[in-house]
């Protein structure tokens, strides 16, 4: 089954306040691969703040349709989801962002869907949210809950993606290295052990020869990479500081025997 | 298993040289529930700035720790990730955002995880990703795939969030209602025609003095609730219209022979 296209969803804000959110929404909606913008009634819109916060998406804003009421920028639309923070007297059909997702992506290709953004300070009123076939809500902490607008448009964007064009990345070109999670009995080393083991390996490189002195930098991220990759545990890297050290030990005597 | 608290997943910002992102990096936190922001050189921090962006997350930016060096910053660190939008001269083990809070959560309960963000305009060095076990991506539009620090550490909180408290929303009282998807060969109305739809139905049920025409909004927000959340295909519309059409002649033609 084909999935519905991201180039097909419109993020909607209304009577948006500040006006550099509204660039930082296109921004937003750019990174993720969306394009349609809709305002109803925005304030102080167009404006150079919102032009700065869009960065690369100045073209997201120069195609942004600004409508008089919420009815036309939804007229032909086909699918309407209203971000809500919380229940409202009458409690609507309500999904999460990442459910929203995975129902949008099984919407009939043909359709548009759009995501409602209300007023910075009260969101959008219950009449707006009424307009909607669900809501959707970002879930948050529950002291504190109150995302910026820019960042829950992030979020919605981000979800859409990932359902709509899988979340893999591309694969590196040669074999895959597959780390199978394991439940280990040893807690894993800090950074501050790990740099003076790296250190102290760097150290007894140089003094074997097998480092060049003057650049060490050429292979050392190789061998940090490798290092870094395998998660060390203390027990672990007790022996290996105890291996160093013993290697040092002999490379000193065998220095000394020449003296 | 125990999953991995969010209390000890730390956020490290890197040389930030707009102090209002770190304001935004709190807030995008504190809406997660993560409170471990460490900062790193930063430029005129602390500021009017930070706080006013910061809104209800003050408390993570009084508590925040400013070090002079990034390794001082991860020293009690046990699992370090670099955010990195690209493949540097040296690939490094990357993982997309998702597999990224799916992996922490798997991470021994007494560690401590740090997600690195570098400089606004240059990211995070190589050395610098070079002190990392693994680097994280957010997938992108490769058109443009630059997202605002503050709207990628929101994504970053969010998935880490996702992975370590689920993403399911605690379930309304009274019994669920599940509309499973289903597949089907008729394209969905658009939101024109629903509005048209809802507004015939509003007079029809007033005409019929089902509704009192004084509060029609005591019912038609629950009329439209329901009709919202079943989709309706342009056919059906089609039928809902024509009855409610039936029912105007009908009502119309007994109110006439009573003139």
């Amino acid at each position: 089954m084909v999935k519905f296209p991201l180039s097909q969803c419109r993020i909607v804000m209304v009577e948006t306040t500040h006006s550099g959110n509204i660039g930082a929404a296109a921004r937003a909606m750019k990174t993720m691969g969306l394009s349609q913008l809709h305002l109803v009634r925005p304030q102080g819109f167009p404006s150079v703040e919102a032009t700065a916060r869009a960065s690369g998406a100045g073209d997201i804003l120069q195609n942004v349709v600004v409508h008089d009421s919420l009815e036309s920028a939804l007229a032909d639309v086909t699918w309407v989801f209203g971000a809500s923070a919380r229940q409202r007297t009458l409690p609507w059909p309500c999904v999460s962002a990442r459910q929203f997702g995975a129902m949008v992506a099984e919407h009939p290709a043909d359709g548009t869907v759009a995501v409602l953004f209300g007023r910075e300070a009260r969101g959008l009123t219950n009449e707006e949210l009424q307009l909607c076939h669900y809501h959707v809500t970002i879930p948050t902490n529950e002291d504190y809950g109150v995302l910026n607008i820019g960042a829950a448009i992030q979020v919605i964007c981000y979800e859409l993606r990932m359902a709509l064009l899988g979340t893999e990345l591309p694969p590196l070109d040669g074999p895959t290295i597959n780390l199978p999670a394991v439940h280990w009995d040893g807690p894993p080393v800090d950074q501050a052990s790990m740099e003076y083991f790296m250190s102290h390996l760097e150290k007894v490189l140089v003094d074997a020869r097998f480092l060049d002195p003057r650049y060490p930098a050429k292979v050392m991220p190789r061998l940090r990479r490798y290092f870094m990759r395998t998660q060390m545990d203390k027990a672990e890297m007790g022996m290996m500081r105890g291996a160093l050290k013993a290697i040092e030990r002999a490379m000193n005597k065998t220095d000394g025997g020449t003296v």
